[in-house]
């Protein structure tokens, strides 16, 4: 059964709609399940892309390097989604996680630091839209102040990010600039009802304000992992 | 002891430099441990940057979310860092897992795709080069091709790819293309000689080729967790 402070996402709502599906116990999904459930719904997309109807949770777990066993009990945390013996629809499956994954209302976001990252991630957000909707950019750097954003938005100064966020209330920020500068708005960005954030910083804005949302990129650890394998494989 | 296939680092080479260092047991470290090596090392040099001189596996383990035993065994694979109830040197572990992580000599790399994703992490390269050479980019797109990338190399057009590669021997890749492209040039960079890939396409190099070191960086993955957990709070 779903607790309180866990808003149980679509099974529950939609169960003569799912009625395909076996409903089998519902239990908390952990962080490492939820991290999962991105790589399932983009391997079902492929999937399903490539023609494929079934796949079984062996098959499954063959692709995301875990047993199926793991895949079953993963499915079990939002309810389950196959039938014993007879395999997953790949299509519906498709379209349940995404479900799980993303809200039909997208939720306003704002970019904060619109230089080159900044760029690349307004660019990610027109291909990607999937969940969110950048309503707003803002940079201190008057060459980049009133420039459009890949078409997306006006790129705005900084000093107006206060009235923007009382005028437009997004709920979710991109963090495109340096540590340093993290640091400096981030008290500013929950003051004005930021409540999650992609963080392209170093800056560990839970050290400061546990309880927010915050998915951290990390791509200096990433290269980092490139660069210690190279070092210890004959290339 | 070092095994066949894996040429161990730095621990074995300079023992008496390193002797202020218990040498414990050395295993293989898997990959998990790998993967945890640049956060050790991100936060050892912020604890650096800020003074702190001594620091605790409890301690660390703390700030990795880990526990104090984790940590001692994380470093047992690679010879162990310190003192039993001492605790470990901050400025002096923070130098070794540099060591570990990046070779002195930078590998040579190159960028397939000079588009706003290939700026970005050219800039990156520029301002975090530790390990790694920039010394070729590469698009098929004419308006890009002859213009400076970041200041660090002139973008080539995909065509001078075999004989640059022929020229310069460069091991490592940044991918920078969408899938399609990824999976049509994949081949050609392997015959080419390089044999690791920052990628931040969705094409899965290693069903293609087995054996290769990829580094693969799914910014759809980590929003796919940010959307969900956003979905699934309160904000």
């Amino acid at each position: 059964m779903p607790r309180a402070g866990f808003a149980w996402p679509i099974l529950f709502q939609k169960k003569n709609e799912s009625e395909r599906y076996s409903m089998a116990t519902a239990n908390k999904p952990s962080l490492p399940v939820i991290k999962r459930l991105p790589r399932y719904y983009r391997y079902l997309g492929e999937l399903a892309a490539n023609g494929v109807v079934k796949i079984s949770s062996s098959e499954l777990a063959r692709m995301m390097g875990t047993t199926a066993s793991q895949v079953r009990q993963d499915f079990n945390c939002f309810g389950g989604f196959g039938q014993q013996g007879i395999g997953y629809n790949v299509n519906l499956l498709h379209e349940e996680l995404g479900r799980l994954l993303f809200s039909k209302q997208a939720v306003p976001a704002i970019l904060i630091g619109a230089g080159n990252l900044g760029h690349t991630m307004a660019n990610y957000f027109k291909q990607n839209s999937k969940g969110f909707d950048l309503v707003g950019a803002f940079d201190i750097q008057p060459e980049l102040v009133g420039q459009s954003l890949c078409g997306l938005t006006t790129i705005l100064d900084m000093s107006e990010l206060e009235s923007f966020c009382q005028r437009v209330h997004p709920k979710v920020a991109v963090i495109c600039v340096p540590r340093t500068a993290a640091k400096q708005i981030g008290g500013q960005l929950v003051e004005l009802g930021i409540r999650a954030f992609w963080n392209f910083s170093h800056y560990d804005f839970r050290i400061d304000f546990p309880g927010l949302i915050v998915e951290n990129v990390h791509l200096g650890d990433s290269l980092a992992t490139l660069s210690y394998e190279v070092n210890n494989a004959e290339l």
